[in-house]
C-alpha cells in the first residue's frame, strides 16, 4: 500500500515551527508494517491544498492529511478537500454539536459561530471522532485514494491515527504480513562501533532487517521481523534479539521508549538506596533529569550546583588546600565534593562533577571538555577524568549522559 | 520566484528522525523576501528521487535538495539528479581533492575509496564549496528550473545556502523588493491577547505584515515590512515597531534570536548583583537554564535542589514550625526558602520556588500545577502563588519562564 502524509500550515512552510506530525504518523504506522513514501507540506493556500491533494491522489493508495481544520479563516483544508475531490461542503449535525459539546467543556473558550465551520466536512465522507479536541477529522474515497483529514495538533491527531486511521488502513491491506519490532537503546560506543558489534545479524533475504539510529548522544538499535504469520515473526526475532543483547552487554540501558532516566529511576527504587549530587559545570541538569521521574523525592536527597568556589567551601566542605593545590577541577576536588555531599546529606551515594563546559576557561593542561566525575558510595569513592568533545552544550549534555549512565552501572553491580 | 524543497532519506521518511533541514532553509530564505511554496521528503530511493525533481521541477523555479549526498551505498541523490536530468555522472577532480583533504583533516576519518563516490557529480553542473565537511554540493538548470543539491548534515547545509545558494537565487530575482523585519519575543500574555493589542498596526496593502508564533511558552512577534527600496522599508517598519513596543510594553524580553537567558544574564552583569537560587519542584531546571550562559559564574553562586524536607531544613534553615504548619508547598515555606539560600550563600539576590509538578501529589486545596515562587532582595521579599495548566514537564516549564521572568522584572526596576 502506497501511503503519503500531507502537513498543512503557514507556520510550518515558513520554517518557524517543525512539523513533527509528518515523522510521528510514519513511525506508528511502521510498527504496522506500513511504509510512508513521501511526506509533502504545503501553506494555508487554498490552491496549494489541492494541487498537493490532487498530485498525491495520483501516487497513493491513502493520504493522511494533518492541519488546517481549526476554526479560524486561515483553515482551509475542508474547503480544498472538498474542491479537489468535487465535493460540496456541507454541515454535518454531528460534527456541530461535537464542537459546541467540547467548547463548552474546554476551560478559557468562548462557544463563537466560528466553529461552526469547523463542522463544515464534504459531502459523502465519514467523520473521524476526536476527542481531545473540538474539530473532528473525516475521511473520503476519491479516484481510489483514501484521504484521511486530522487536525495538525499532535496531541489530538496521534489519537484519532491510532483509532480510527490506522485500524481503518489495516482492514483494506490485502495480504497483511506479520511484523515484530524490537529496540534497543545504547549509550557509549559510536556508530561504528555498534555496527562492527552487530554484523552479520540481519538477514534481510529472510525478512530480518536491522536499523541503527543516533540521536546525540545515544543510539537507537531496531530489529524488525517480517513474515507470514505471527509465530513466523516471533522465531525469527527472539534469538536475534538474544544475540544482539551479548553483544551490546551493558552499552544498552534500556529497550522501546524507556528512558535512561526510567531506567536509573528504577534501579534506585528497587535498591532503596538514596542520592545527592554535587554539580559544578552541569549546572543543575543532572538534578533536573532525576527530577524529570514523577516520585522521584522517593530516591533522591538534594542536589548542590556549585558554582562558586566559596559554594564548594561552604556546602561540600572542600578544603581550602584543595582548590589551591589541584583546582577546583581536578579529581581530588571531584572526588571531596562527591564524599562532602554524600556526608552532609547523609545519602547512601554521592555524585559529583566538575569540568570546564567552555568554551572560555580552558588551559593547555585542560582544555575546554575536561570534566571530572566522582561517585562516593559505601564501598568506595571512584573517580575518572573524560575528555568531551563538542561545544558548551554538547559537553553539558554528555556529562550528564556519563553521569547517570555511571550511576546505572554502579547500581547494576549491587545485588 | 517559486521554490520548493526536498529532503531526502530514509530516517526522515520513518520518522527516526525530525527533517529540521526545510524549516531551516524557508525561514532562512524568507529573510531575503524569497517563500517557499512546498515542502518535500523521500526517502533513500532512487525512483522517488527521480520523481519527486520531475514533479518539483514542473511547478518550481528552484529547487534546494538535501541529503543523501554522504559516502555509502544509501546515499543516490547524485545519482538521480543525474538521471532525473539527462546527465551522465562524472568524477569532478575538484570534488574529489575537497573531500580527500577535508577527509585528511578530520579526524577519525579514513580515506577510504568510497569517498570517490562523493567526488562523482552530474556533467554541466556547477560545484557548491562545503567548507565544513567532505561532500561538496552542485546546482544545474533544468528544463528552466534551478537545482542545488546541498548535504544534509545542517551545520554544512546552512553555510553552503548561505554562502552559494541564496546570493545565487537572489542574482536571479528580476525585480527585488527589499524586506525588513524586526521580531520581539514575548512571555506572559496568551496569544488571543497578544493579536488584540496588536490590533491596526499591520497594513498589508502597505506592504507591512505581521507573524505571530508561538513556541510553547513564548510568543515570537515578526513585523515586516516590503517596499521598492531600503529607506521605503525602514520608513514602513521603524513607526511601526515603535508603536509595537509601547503596547507590548514589559511582556517584550528581547528582540531576534536573544533568549530569555542571555536577557537576564546582561542584566545581571549590568548591574553587578550575585544570585543564589533554591529550586524544589523545579529541581535544577532554573540553574540549569542559569549556567547555560558561558561566564554565568560572573554572577551565579549556587543553586540548590532541596527535594526533601531535611534538606529544606539543613540548608535553607526553614524551620519545622513552617514546615508543620503550613507544609512545604507554601508562601511561607517558600520566602523562608528565597530568604535562607540569601543569607546563607550571602547573595543580593535569592530566588525560591516550591510546588507540585504533579502528576501526583496534589490536593484540593493546592492540586497539580500549584507552584510558590519567592524572590529575596536586599529591599525586601515578595511571594507569588501561582497555577500552571499542563503535564509535569510543562509545569515544570512554566515554573522556570516564571521565575527568569520575574528575575528580569525585578533588575530592570532597580537601576
Amino acid at each position: 500500500m502506497r501511503i503519503s502524509t500531507l502537513s498543512v500550515g503557514d507556520e510550518l512552510i515558513c520554517g518557524q515551527v517543525t512539523d513533527t506530525n509528518a515523522g510521528t504518523i510514519a513511525a506508528r504506522l511502521l510498527e504496522d508494517g506500513l511504509r510512508v513514501q513521501r511526506h509533502l507540506v504545503v501553506g494555508d493556500n487554498e490552491a496549494d491544498i489541492i494541487s498537493a491533494l490532487t498530485e498525491l491522489g495520483r501516487i497513493s493508495d491513502a493520504i493522511i492529511v494533518t492541519g488546517g481544520l481549526g476554526p479560524t479563516v486561515d483553515d482551509l483544508t475542508s474547503r480544498a478537500a472538498a474542491r479537489a475531490t468535487g465535493r460540496r461542503l456541507v454541515i454535518h449535525e454531528e460534527a456541530r454539536n461535537h464542537a459546541r459539546t467540547m467548547s463548552s467543556k474546554l476551560e478559557n473558550l468562548i462557544v463563537c459561530p466560528l466553529n461552526d465551520k469547523q463542522a463544515m466536512i464534504p459531502t459523502k465522507s465519514a467523520l473521524i471522532p476526536n476527542p481531545n479536541g473540538t474539530a473532528c477529522g473525516f475521511h473520503l474515497m476519491h479516484n481510489g485514494s483514501f484521504m484521511f483529514f486530522l487536525p495538525g495538533v499532535p496531541a489530538e491527531m496521534i489519537v484519532m491515527l491510532r483509532e480510527t486511521v490506522i485500524p481503518f488502513v489495516l482492514s483494506r491491506v490485502p495480504s497483511k504480513r506479520v511484523i515484530r519490532t524490537v529496540s534497543l537503546n545504547l549509550f557509549g560506543p559510536c556508530e561504528a562501533e555498534v555496527d562492527e558489534m552487530l554484523l552479520g545479524i540481519a538477514r534481510p533475504e529472510q525478512g530480518l532487517t536491522l536499523g541503527i539510529c543516533v540521536t546525540f548522544p545515544r543510539i537507537k538499535v531496531t530489529l524488525r521481523a517480517e513474515a507470514a504469520t505471527d509465530d513466523g515473526a516471533t522465531d525469527l526475532l527472539v534469538p536475534a534479539v538474544r544475540v544482539m543483547r551479548e553483544r551490546l552487554k551493558e552499552y544498552c540501558y534500556s529497550s522501546g521508549d524507556v528512558s535512561m532516566e526510567d531506567t536509573v529511576a528504577e534501579l534506585f527504587r528497587e535498591r532503596c538506596l538514596m542520592l545527592s549530587l554535587a554539580e559544578s559545570c552541569s549546572g543543575g541538569l543532572i538534578a533536573k533529569r532525576i527530577t524529570d521521574i514523577p516520585g522521584s523525592s522517593r530516591y533522591f536527597c538534594e542536589g548542590l550546583v556549585t558554582y562558586s568556589n566559596h559554594a564548594k567551601k561552604r556546602l561540600l566542605g572542600v578544603s581550602d588546600e584543595v582548590l589551591n593545590t589541584f583546582g577546583a577541577v581536578s579529581s581530588e576536588c571531584a572526588s571531596a565534593m562527591a564524599k562532602g555531599v554524600r556526608l552532609a546529606s547523609d545519602s547512601d551515594l554521592g555524585l559529583a562533577v566538575t569540568g570546564i563546559a567552555g568554551p572560555d576557561g580552558g588551559s593547555e593542561d585542560k582544555p575546554a571538555g575536561t570534566v571530572y566525575i566522582s561517585l562516593a558510595a559505601p564501598d568506595g569513592c571512584w573517580t575518572k577524568r573524560f575528555q568531551f568533545n563538542g561545544n558548551r552544550d554538547e559537553v553539558r549534555v554528555l556529562t550528564t549522559w556519563t553521569a547517570l549512565d555511571w550511576l546505572r552501572r554502579y547500581l547494576l553491580k549491587r545485588e
